[in-house]
Parts: structure tokens; C-alpha cells; sequence
């Protein structure tokens, strides 16, 4: 393992040449549109698998977008490591708040700018980089699988079907996965936990067409008026979710893993000032890492209704909508949720209006066991790279397939992420410091060597 | 006044086909690329004017949208009609739902279907018509003066500034304006009472950029819950107004008054089921009529904020808006209101956004004595063609510059109007029916009959 640093610096400019190639094929996966660009993302990352040194690689259907498997089987004995990343991106709107082609990748201030430059093209792109270094060198003591899916940010809909009919091919020791963050550059972390996830479109229909507000307004009820009041209900004084039953599986993580928790680094002002804020809002009795960490929530995605131009068009418009997400926590079960939440908004729709209630997606909440040899193994592999020993922690983000290898492969993962909080992944300006990009090679080759 | 009815049957297609060269021009004023098209609509006015017999017609600039004046003096001791219409038009969104082009004209069954058809460009051409007749036939005993503005359907807001600037030029005895609607064709109306009107858009800003929901979601405040949450408290449960001072000059309508509007034809099943809803919603105490006649209401108009597209993007967006509208009643000052409602959303603002309310336009109510000599006039014409009395009818609607009109130029308004409910203004599919435009022009002659 000798010459590995070497070997990164030697070689970065090639490394980075070839991540901007599959960052500029444009895989929206939430855009039927880009279906076509899903197909050349799988076999753009299938050439870039075999050139690093897989046996085999193949574009694989799904029900949906296409999945790329790869594999080195270096000796059946030795133990496997099952590589998952997502070659699908966000969509870029607001496209007028992006300062460069949201597809055309530039490093500006020693950072890669582009849509997946760390969710997720830039942080899987790692890993084929360190198995390629692996394998030049003969130091792979591991067999390595490789699964490249499409539909992440769409909540990996058809996966759970390929997993559930590939168990054999997909068979590991454990998972490992680069789509989650660390502290800060210098507070190097493990995410050990995951919220999860349901996702609703709600749709709530008034007069049977567009009505001037004059005539018909303070007699007939407004959509928008109407879907306001609902959605304002969910939620509490002390913003908690007043949906019946939804707490009700809530795991309460007790007062000495809070505390724990509490020891975490965290600078609210700072916070608050990267955010552009004068205050934080959030569950009563909770702080701003439970609150993100071990606690459901209710966020409005989008809403749009009535007219949205410019000046002042008078309408009590037919219909409005919203797209709301709740964040789930351990012991939630996403479809029990999904079909609790949808009842209850079509429960109390007023008779004025008609709603119906479309669950899109979901997934569960998880957490890995700092116990686990993986884990370890990944614990030695940052602690050698960055200096310091990693700190394990609870992320509010939803990477809901992670739960679902758990139930088909019966595998947990290990969440060995580098983004950063300043990435603005899911906004415009995405983008991936090249630094944690190399580092990034560097400790998950090193997680191979202590973990073989 | 004998040939009146041959006249207008026999210039029915070149009254339509000019008619029609109007409604062509796509006039909206809301939209600032269609600027050079209400010049257009100015320039033809003037044609148009000139055409039927005006001694003097000319396009006037404002500091917004043009205004076309027009003139003729059969004898200064005549008493003097001031013709009001609006040459602007609403915008044609959602363009998908009309079954042909908004500003292509056609008749089917015998109604007249385009953007403007009734509002106010098949309403205002009427007058022109009406005029031509009287004045090719020499009955005219009145001097008639026209104002067609530009601005009506974006708050006529440069006119009172030319009012007052041409207060000597547009003098007159009563205003004559046909931009209302009669409760069927065989239930002759006359509007006697309008509401006023205030505007405004809001902003809620949050987070500096769009935010991962997952990673923030529980800990900052998302605009859109925050905006849904201001929205929903500004309504009670028994949809009343919660905004400090709202009701407070609101004038209260007198039990005696009450119930004679209640004698008043209303089908609420028939209503229910024209707009195929299954309830209809509002003030409490009181019935529709009512509820659109002489109470103020508050109505979204307009809302937008995060992701809209398809499918499920998971973001807890940076601003969130809306557009608001309240119909006021007399007695309301809509300066007063305007501020008291914007002060309320920036007052009841949490801290963790920041909120402001934009006014964008607004106009008092007004009511018309029946008394009024005018008003008498307007009545025996239309009992003269619809072989029944006009009910007087206090509408839902709005026209702000009609009460600025009594507060510059110190006269009252008589609404004419010849619409119908059906004829979906504001809306997709907009129309007017080839009866009403007809029966229109006749019944304008007559006014002008008994009023001299």
C-alpha cells in the first residue's frame, strides 16, 4: 500500500477526466425524458468497471431503469464486498440560480461544480478508482462486487425485485456505500444511521373549472385555501406531526445515547449563519441534531395552484397541489405510514372539495452496529487517512434502499460517505471538493486492506 | 327608434366580423410582451370610434398602457353620457384546457368563443354600435363621450392619475359601463352594487438555497409549511376573516335589505351542479347570494414553492409565494385594508423566515342608488327589449375604477352589463353569446332614448 498516495496524485488529473464523463451524461431519473441518458450513465459505468479490473460487467433491465453489475472474483474464499452506488442524479431547477452548466463539470476554487458531482457520480466514482488501484497492484484480498442502480433519487422503486430475483449474484459479507457526508473536512464521520422516508402527491379539487374570484369568491370554496388549512393542521404549535398514529412506532432513543449524541461537535451560530437564518424551527424538547437525526418530520416539497405569472390575475382557481415527505425514524414502517397519512388527508378533506392522496415512494429508517468488523475496518481506514478517529452519526437523510438490502440480502452496510455539508447536493451549485474526492480513494482502499 | 331591431339584423355579420378584428389582438395587459398590442387595441378603438361617428377620436398616453378618447357634441346644453370600456383582456392560461384559440374567434352554438369575447371587448363594442345607429339615424340627443382603457384586468392603475388630469375633458352626467353580468338571458339584471378589491403577492424566504430535506428537514423551517401555516390562520372555522381590523368598517346590510335580496332568483342545486361541486363553502349566517353580494372574502389566487415537476424531488425549498386577493364591501377603504393585511403576515412572521407582503392593486366598492334618472332610463330599456323589469343586483365582482370615477369626476356609474354566468370570463373557453351582443346594442339605443 506503499505507493497509494502516490498513485492518486500521479494519476488525478485521469481520475477526474473520467468522472466528468459520466457527470456530463444528464440522468434525471424523475424525468422520463432523460430515459435514454439512464442507458448510456449504465454503460458508460460499465466500460469504466471492466477497464478497472472487473472479471465481468453487464447492463442489466429492471422493470425500470437499467442497474450495471460488475464483479472480481479473486477467490471464492475470501470475503465479498458489495459495492452499491446510484448513477442517477436531481433534476437542476431553479436552472437560473446555477453559475455553470449543471452538466459541464468545472473546478472552481479546488471544487468539482456539477449535478452528481458528489450525489452520487463523484462518491461511487471512488470506489472504482481505489478497486482499480487494488487490482493493478495485486493487493486485493477481497472479492468485489458492484452494483450501479438508477433510480435512487426516485426511490429506487424496481431494485428491491432485482435484488429479490439476483440473491445469489449479490451475495456479500457486507455492503459498502459512499452517498452520505462527513462532519466537516477535518471532523471526519461514519453515518450509522439513516431516517427514512414516504413521499406523497395530493391533489384537491374545487369548482369544475378556473372561477373569477369576484363572482364566485366567499361562496365557493378555494382549493388552495382548503389545501393551506391542511396542510397547516399537520402540525402542531410545537411542530409535531398531529396525523393520528403517526408517532406511534417511533423509537424513543434513550437519555444516554442523547447525551451521547449531545458530545457530537456542532456550532448552531454557524449553522445558522451557512444557512442565511436568524433562527432554527423544529420538534419542541429537541436539538437541532435529534431533530435531524432521530425524529420524523413533515416538509412540504412543492405546491402550486391557481395563477403563478406575473401581476395580478384574479382566480379562485379549480385545483392545487402539494408534494409532501415525512422522514421516518427506527421502527416506523414506511408503508403503514404511507397508507396512514394518505387516509388521513382524504378523511378530513372538507365536502367542498374533492382530494385524493398518491403515496409516490418510501423506504425505511436504519442503523448500523458500530460493533460490526466492516465497520471497524472503515473506522481504521479514516482514522489512517484523516488523522483522527471517525465519529459515528445519526444523518436525517433517506437512503431508503439501504433498509431494503437489509430484508432481501440480509446484509448491512457500512455508510462511508465524504460529501460535505457545503455540497449542496439536491440544490444548484452541487459540488465535491476534489480533495475529499482523492481522499476518498485513499480510505476506501485502505478499508480493503484492514477488512480483508 | 322604429328600425332599430332591422338594423341590427341586418349589420349583424359586419357587426361580429368587426367585432371580431378587436378580440384578434391579444391584448393582456399582465403580460409586458403584449405591451405593443394594446396600442394595437388603442389604434383600432380610435378607427372603430371614428367609423361610427365621433367628431374626434384620439389615443392618449398614461405613465402605464394608452387610453382611446373619443367625442360627439351634438349640442352643449344636451346632457352628456361618458361611455367607460377596457380594450385589455385577462391572460389565456391554462392554454391547454380551450377547445380553440383564445384570440381566433368562433361561433359555436351560437355563442362567440375567445379571450374577450365578453370581458370587456364584446361587452364595450356593443356601445359603439349602439352609438353608430343613433348617430347615422340622427336620434342621438345626448353628447356621448368614450374612455377605453388598457389597464382594467392589472387594477386600472394609471387612470385616476388621467382622470384627474382630464377631469374638464371627460365631464359628464353619468358614466354608462358594460362590464357586468345579467342573472339569465331571461332574467334581466342591472349590477347596483360592486365589490372592491385588494391585492397582493407574499414571499416567505428561508434557508439561503434549496436544502436537502433530509439532511435539514425537522431543523429549519420550510417556507411552504410556514406560508401554508399564515395562510390557513387568516380564515376561522366558520370562514370569517381573523385579520385584526378587517371587519371593522365592513358596512353591516340592514335585515329589511336581507330579505329582499333573498326573494331574488337563486337555484343553489342548479349552482352546485354547474360547477360540479358537492358542497359549497363560506361565511357562516350567511346564504350565497350573500356570501358573493355584501361580504368581503379572502382567496389564494396563486401559490408556488419547490419542486413541481414530476415525480417525487425531495427538497425543503428556499422561498415559497402567494398570491392573495380579499373582495371588499362598503365602507372598506382598500388603502386601509392593504396595509392592515400586509402589516398582519409581516407582524405574524416567525423568525425563522423572513416575509414581505407586496401590495399590487386595489379599489373600493360602490353601490348605485335606483333612484338615479340614469338608472331609471337603463331600466325602461330593459324591460323595452327583455320584455321584463331589471332586477337590481349587488355582485360578487369588482371594477375599481368605477368608484374612483364617483371620487374624482364626482359621478355615478350605471352597469349596463349583458354577460351571463356561463360565459366564463377570466376563464378557459371564455364566451358571449351572438343574443346578448345583440339585445346589448339595442338595449344601449334605448337607454340613450329615455335618458335624453
Amino acid at each position: 500500500m506503499d505507493n497509494l498516495k502516490n498513485y492518486i496524485a500521479d494519476n488525478r488529473e485521469r481520475f477526474l477526466n473520467e468522472l466528468f464523463e459520466l457527470i456530463r451524461i444528464p440522468s434525471i431519473s424523475s424525468e422520463s425524458s432523460h430515459k435514454p441518458d439512464m442507458y448510456r450513465a449504465a454503460e458508460l459505468w460499465k466500460e469504466i468497471l471492466l477497464d478497472c479490473g472487473a472479471d465481468r460487467a453487464e447492463v442489466m433491465e429492471t422493470a425500470g431503469n437499467p442497474v450495471t453489475y460488475a464483479e472480481k472474483i479473486v477467490d471464492p474464499s475470501y470475503p465479498t464486498v458489495l459495492v452499491y452506488g446510484h448513477m442517477d442524479v436531481m433534476p437542476v431547477d431553479p436552472i437560473d440560480l446555477w453559475e455553470s452548466d449543471p452538466f459541464e463539470p468545472v473546478i472552481r476554487d479546488g471544487k468539482i461544480y456539477a449535478r452528481g458531482a458528489d450525489d452520487d457520480k463523484g462518491q461511487s466514482f471512488m470506489h472504482a478508482k481505489a478497486f482499480e488501484y487494488l487490482v493493478k497492484h495485486n493487493l486485493l484480498k477481497c472479492n468485489v462486487k458492484f452494483i450501479i442502480e438508477g433510480e435512487e433519487e426516485i426511490g429506487s422503486e424496481h431494485l428491491p425485485e432485482f435484488c429479490k430475483a439476483n440473491r445469489e449474484l449479490l451475495k456479500a459479507d457486507v455492503i459498502l456505500v459512499s452517498d452520505t457526508s462527513m462532519l466537516g473536512p477535518d471532523i471526519p464521520s461514519i453515518t450509522t444511521g439513516l431516517r427514512g422516508l414516504a413521499y406523497w402527491e395530493i391533489e384537491v379539487v374545487g369548482p369544475n373549472r378556473d372561477l373569477h374570484s369576484g363572482l364566485y369568491g366567499g361562496a365557493v370554496a378555494n382549493p388552495i385555501n382548503v389545501l393551506a388549512k391542511m396542510i397547516a393542521s399537520a402540525t402542531d404549535e410545537d411542530n409535531r406531526i398531529t396525523i393520528p398514529g403517526f408517532y406511534d412506532k417511533v423509537q424513543e432513543v434513550s437519555s444516554y445515547e442523547r447525551e451521547k449524541m449531545a458530545r457530537a461537535p456542532y456550532d448552531e451560530d454557524g449553522y445558522k449563519h451557512k444557512l442565511g437564518l436568524d433562527a432554527l424551527s423544529g420538534e419542541k424538547g429537541y436539538s437541532t441534531p435529534e431533530r435531524t437525526g432521530i425524529r420524523p418530520t413533515f416538509d412540504i416539497c412543492g405546491i402550486w395552484g391557481g395563477y403563478t405569472g406575473e401581476g395580478a390575475k384574479t382566480v379562485l382557481p379549480s385545483k392545487a397541489y402539494a408534494k409532501i415527505s415525512t422522514r421516518l425514524v427506527p421502527n416506523q414502517d414506511y408503508l403503514e405510514i404511507a397508507q396512514i397519512v394518505k387516509e388521513h388527508f382524504e378523511k378530513i378533506a372538507p365536502p367542498s372539495v374533492k382530494v385524493s392522496v398518491q403515496y409516490l415512494h418510501g423506504g425505511n429508517a436504519y442503523v448500523c452496529p458500530v460493533e460490526m468488523p466492516a465497520y471497524k475496518a472503515a473506522e481504521r481506514a479514516y482514522t489512517k487517512v484523516f488523522g483522527k478517529e471517525p465519529v459515528p452519526v445519526r444523518s436525517g437523510g433517506s437512503i431508503p434502499i439501504i433498509s431494503t438490502f437489509e430484508e432481501i440480502l440480509g446484509q448491512k452496510s457500512v455508510l462511508m460517505g465524504f460529501g460535505l455539508d457545503t455540497d449542496a447536493i439536491h440544490s444548484p451549485n452541487e459540488n465535491y471538493p476534489v480533495e475529499q474526492f482523492l481522499k476518498g480513494i485513499e480510505t476506501i482502499a485502505w478499508f480493503y486492506h484492514y477488512f480483508a
